[in-house]
């Protein structure tokens, strides 16, 4: 596996989907929020993407080996515009494999129609809200209008300078080929919890008034906790590599299996 | 070289083919039970793995020069399934490297029609036991039951959380593309011993009866004593290298000869 | 996106130009030079380059996103060579990365015609000049002449031992590949300042004498106070990253947002 | 440049020639040594290898930029096999690019006819030795031979277990490739000085005996004494660098000229 690669299990036909992208991050708000959705709304698993620019390892879960991996549902809107949802349970360690991967999704979902890209993320403030914000970065001024009158705050820009990996990267790489992008972070204390449940439904809130899709949003508290446990496996065991690879090893530190 | 080749000799006919992967780890356990497996069988050598991703020097043996390398051997099993041996002597010490190789090594058997594929590995458990446990880890809930039956001990999971390098990826991507893929897991006490024949041994019993092959594994651990040597010197000088990349250098750590 | 790629937004007709080249460095002095020239000549923009060897991250300026990118312009002149001039608001982190971001410029602009490029730099002393002098380092022997006559000094070396990154991979691939190729450094005092306008303009004045054009430098002040923030603030988020990747980190450095 | 490219200016015909590698290393002996043959049997240039895995600058040298390089030449011989003598000023700070270099310059060579390479190198002892072995290390049982009886000491191994970069990926490959392989390491004493014409001499003297050319080798003294400055700044540079590139950093290390 030279390169990231994503395999089609089926090749569905959308009208001028909408993407809603979910990777790991702060809180786990776009990886949980999409996967709510997932669950809510039916979708349909279509693809997965592999990178070599994953962690080198495979999680063992219950007695099975699981590889790291994005996965990639469509769900066929009765109503409106499809959706893609992607949701990652995994990282790059490399800054080019940022680029890699992110570029491969854009042409992803660029050759099943995609016209509009929308990634989301945490932005942690350092203290608990009860009713936390959403904030949105954008690519074009017209986007400003329609966001603000959704309920998303666009003054984030001071409290933050960038946006690192897969969710900004998207954003940038997809407005350049193109597509309609932005990004939505649902605020966080940034304390170390795994899952932040609330901000996921902020975030959810807003996004069903952009979709024009309704959702019963009750049930998400209760189903990030089946996730959490997965996730928090996921999330620890990748966050540990990131920390070991990036500091001065020891021999003893090398805990090789294999 | 630019990426990882496989250079052939000769290009077997084989039946559906088992593929027992022994690369380096704790214990060295797969390298030295798929090594005495080779000798036993009298299986022949057929082609060899380089890799850009190994160690950017080569070994002096005696009075020559030993490059870095894996080793394919095939046996034509009169009896049953044909059987493909893969031995390495070397490590990556770059997590893309990791997939690379696993990537290359599946395609190649694919190509040899393989549909099956093992990798043995150590799990160190932090003490020495007398009757050393084989664990397995599987990609599908049918594999379970064929373990099971043979005395594999699918409880490893909640001990560790990932298993690093090929002999996880290996399992991991040959799922991914159509093979039968699990791993064995020698128990092994993990103290810095470098080759543990009694915990191969225990995987070789139980390799015997998945494949339904017989060995006479009594000459084991003097083939492992006569091994022994050159397993370590490699195994030495790679950790060292590997330790010295990961740590901060002073100009006196480049002992760099040429 | 898997390399380095110049998206073109046209392709303009151009007499044998001549490159010039303003990449971020100390005092900013190429960029705010080729900067300031773009905005006298009214020079258009024509194509940008981007590059997965750039900071994995997208810089959020006001409520926006900002991609990292260089950008080409090109400038017809009525009495003379045509000119391209190069802006880039970004640096990369990665030593193979230079060499390629170096070879598809010069490939680009060959492919544009070129016959000649300069790259513009600046040099640290260690102390403020008021009369900033004009270095250069060239690749012909026959550049000495035409140099020193516009009043450029050739006796940096010894003084320094090498150019690091692209103003100095671009002349010598520059060079390789058959073009007229040199630097010139402004002298800068080095001391923590982010734009040294007084050094562009040393290095404009004497760029218009080879260049054999006229412009008015009285508004080079005003236009860096107006360019100060974003550069500085480019400049500030990529130095922050490029540190926190060369040093051992700890969790709490990982500041991801996504 | 995304690759290692040899640039050739003339493709000369030449008989089996036997390719001689004198790259940077401990004291200098293959690149002296070669060197030196270049200008004693007055070989002539005929292509250059450049490569993104060299250090990221160039080297400004009086008023002049000089790209990293490696430089080959051809010896057409009057009275048996004619010769490639390769000499590199660079080193690589990649693992991962010793291979592609060493890769590319085998594919070349091979091209060209080789059916031989000999890569010169040195072997630090720790002590001053007044006539310095010669050592050798072999890829084929049929080398022992023929070294030995021209004074090669096949005895280094036990002292040595590994040759790092492309000294010994050079021979490893070669063997691989199917070319007669081997490197003769001329005893040094690691000392910190930067070449080491007597034990280069040694070489010489014995490379004359395998090679049945004769040299004037009165000269090599000072030949060296001429070459040493511009070897020692390069060889420092890139020494800093490598150094620089394998510690932590602070951002006030970042002497970033552009």
């Amino acid at each position: 596996m030279k390169e990231t690669e994503i395999i089609t299990e089926e090749r569905p036909k959308l009208k001028n989907p909408t993407v809603l992208i979910g990777l790991p991050g702060i809180g786990h708000i776009g990886r949980i929020a999409v996967d709510y959705m997932v669950h809510q709304l039916k979708a349909k698993k279509f693809a997965e993407l592999y990178s070599p620019y994953f962690f080198p390892f495979v999680i063992v879960h219950d007695d099975k080996i699981h590889q790291l991996r994005n996965e990639f549902f469509y769900w066929k809107n009765p109503k409106g515009r499809d959706l893609i949802l992607l949701i990652g349970d995994s990282q790059t360690y490399d800054p080019k494999g940022h680029y890699e991967i992110a570029g491969k999704i854009i042409d992803f979902v660029r050759g099943l129609g995609a016209k509009e890209i929308i990634t989301i993320g945490g932005f942690s403030t350092g203290r608990v809200s009860e009713k936390p914000k959403v904030f949105g970065v954008i690519t074009d001024d017209e986007q400003r209008k329609e966001l603000t009158r959704h309920g998303v705050d666009l003054k984030v820009s001071g409290q933050i300078g960038t946006i690192v990996g897969a969710a900004g990267l998207l954003v940038g790489i997809g407005h350049l080929r193109g597509l309609k992008s932005y990004t939505l972070l649902g605020e966080t204390s940034g304390f170390p919890i795994v899952t932040d449940p609330t901000s996921a439904e902020a975030v959810l809130e807003i996004l069903q008034k952009i979709l024009g899709i309704k959702m019963d949003l009750s049930k998400l508290k209760e189903k990030v906790e089946e996730m959490h446990e997965f996730i928090k496996k996921i999330s620890d065991l990748q966050n540990q590599a990131m920390e070991q690879m990036q500091r001065p090893k020891k021999p003893e530190d090398l805990k090789y299996i294999g």
